[in-house]
Formats: C-alpha cells, sequence, structure tokens
C-alpha cells in the first residue's frame, strides 16, 4: 500500500491529442518523470531509438513479454507496444511521479496491476475534430485512419473506467487541468497520511 | 446517482483555519455557493445573523432537528451547529457548486448521506502553529483552548475518512490547493460522462 511517487497514465484515442498533452505537460513540470515505451512499430520521420522508443524486433518483443519485463503490453494496429516494467518501479519506489503515456488497453492493465495509478482520459472535443487531426497528422494512409476512427468511437465508451476525463480542446487548458489534477492527488487523504504519518510533519507540497 | 453541482465540504480542527481558507475561497471562486448554517451559539463580535450564521435558541434548533430540516449537526462545546437542508439541495439541483464549512462530526454525516460529497480536511502545519492561533484569536477563555487543543489531537485521527487533506501553512498556498482540487474533481469520469453523454458534447469547462 501507500504511494511514493503517483504513477500517472495519459492515454485515450489516437488522435485525441495524448502525444502532444504529453509533451507540453512534461516541459511544464520539469520534475515529472517518464517511461520510454518498447514498439514494435517502424519510427515515424523525426523519431529516434531510445529517446521517443525503443524500436525492438518481434521476436524481442515477444521475449519482453515472456520474461514479465513488460508492466504493460498492447498489440495495436499490427504493432506492439509496452511499457519495461524495471525502469517505472525504481523511479516510483524512488519518490518520482511518473508519467506514461500509452494505448488505452495498456492503460487499463496498469490500473489492474497499481490501483493506485492516476488514469487520465484524453478526449477529443468531437468527432469531426478527430477525424480532421487524424488527416491533417498525415502520417496514416486513408484506411489506417479509418480503422482509427471506428475504434476511437468504441475507446470513448471505456472513458468511465478512467478515473478522469480531459477534454483537449486547447493543449494548454488540457495541461492545465493535468497539473490541478496531480495537485489534487497529492492532497488525496491516502497520500498525506502516507507522507506525514499524521500532525507533527505535516507539509504536501 | 449523478452530481449535478458539486458539494465541498471544508472542514478540520477549530483553529486550523477553515474559516480563514473559505472565506479566501468564496472570494477568489466568485461562482462558488455557500450556505449559511444554524447555530445556538451566541454571536461573535461582527457576527450578523443571516451572514455569518443563523442564530437560533436551542428550542428551535431542536424543531429543525425533528422535521429532518437538517442537512447535518453537531453539538460543539455546548453549542448546537447545523446545515439547513432544503437551500442546499436546491443549489446542488440546480448544478451550483456548494461550499460547507462545518465540524468534523457533520463532515462525516454528509459524507454518509452524500457519498459524492468532497471532503476536505484543513490541517494545521503543527500542533504548536495551532495552539500559537488558538490564543491568537482571543476569542476563547484558556480553558476552552486546553479543551480545543485536547479535542484536535483526536480529530486529526479522523483525517483519512476525508478525501483531501489540505495543510494550511499558508492561507493563499491552500486555497490554491483547493481550487485544483475542484477543477480535478469536475474533470472524474463520472461527472463527466453525467454532464456531457459522451463523445458528441464533450466539454468539461
Amino acid at each position: 500500500m501507500g504511494r511514493k511517487g503517483i504513477l500517472i497514465v495519459i492515454s485515450g484515442p489516437s488522435g485525441a491529442g495524448k502525444g502532444t498533452v504529453n509533451r507540453a505537460l512534461l516541459s511544464l513540470l520539469s520534475d515529472l518523470s517518464y517511461s520510454i515505451s518498447a514498439t514494435t512499430r517502424l519510427p515515424r520521420n523525426g523519431e529516434t531509438n531510445g529517446v521517443n522508443y525503443y524500436f525492438v524486433t518481434g521476436e524481442k518483443f515477444q521475449e519482453m513479454i515472456a520474461a514479465d519485463k513488460l508492466l504493460e503490453w498492447a498489440k495495436v494496429y499490427d504493432n506492439y507496444y509496452g511499457t519495461p516494467r524495471q525502469a517505472v518501479e525504481k523511479m516510483l519506489e524512488e519518490g518520482r511521479d511518473v508519467v506514461l503515456e500509452i494505448d488505452i488497453q495498456g492503460a487499463l492493465q496498469v490500473k489492474e496491476k497499481y490501483p493506485d495509478a492516476v488514469l487520465i482520459f484524453i478526449a477529443p472535443p468531437s468527432p469531426a475534430e478527430l477525424e480532421r487531426r487524424l488527416r491533417r497528422r498525415g502520417a496514416d494512409a486513408p484506411q489506417e485512419i479509418e480503422k482509427r476512427l471506428r475504434s476511437a468511437a468504441a475507446e470513448m465508451s471505456l472513458a468511465g473506467r478512467y478515473d478522469y476525463v480531459v477534454v483537449n480542446d486547447e493543449v494548454e487548458r488540457a495541461v492545465s487541468k493535468i497539473c490541478s489534477i496531480i495537485t489534487a492527488e497529492k492532497c488525496r487523504s491516502q497520500y498525506y497520511l502516507n507522507k506525514s504519518g499524521g500532525l507533527n510533519e505535516s507539509t504536501n507540497s
């Protein structure tokens, strides 16, 4: 029991902007730590191994699953994504707050293993805006976009299993709400009581 | 189920500064509504009936209890305090967020009746600071202060039954944390799903 660091999970349908929101969050809150995911998909333009992802082969990924080296993993559109377990657990143990930006399947796995994890669902303002963003990104083929739009509708129905829903109508507003959520989570009575032990040494900062 | 407005309960040991924090909160967030408590205690200097409290007789207070007109009530240091039920329920129904500044006994009663209520425990930074504040206030006789200090220690042990603990080391910091808590509560997935019904009309502001 008892959180040392807080595990924050940023997730949502693809195209909702979780990547953009997460990057803005990390640049605003410099003491947040993050985890680099492993994936079998190919790097997009400008992506670097060990920075954006650990790009690994399918074989290597299966080895990591078998050795229980992943906190969560998911197959998304023919590619695998996963969070290396050890690095995250070490940071939390050291009292650092960690952000994971992961897929919805993965987010729900994390919540099962770590009920104290704070799940934040990044929602698009509307289906039309979601489609516009996916097309504008230009990273995917038209049929890939159709596939993503179909699954987004299904994914929206899972928002209720998250702790929070933040509508990404504007990145700054969304990030500000996430900052409030983190502040609030640090004021949770369980967190406070674990940290302070009570009246004698009571500061939640 | 489902919150229309949010019911926020500000509570904590006397001398922790919940009154000061609450006033600062209300002046900062002008769209917050508040409830005026009924009490059998005598007005302090500068307190006005219908503004700070409804000052009522013991007989009248017992009538209100009997007629179930109080959302919560408590006997604190020989005086009774209670929250008139109807006004609060009406404001919540209208979608307004309501703050109650009440005693710990009352706060726990509210949580039992309204599990969706957000309980915030205002904690003093230390026992020494609590004593200093009580003496400085000068509103109470020395033996009254001793009594309050004894119960404060017991009351601290109830912090775990609250949703949040906010240490009142500095009023502005405490108020800012409460604002974050309110923002976060409005992002709670249950609240969001009730308000929006899903993807088609999704704004949590």
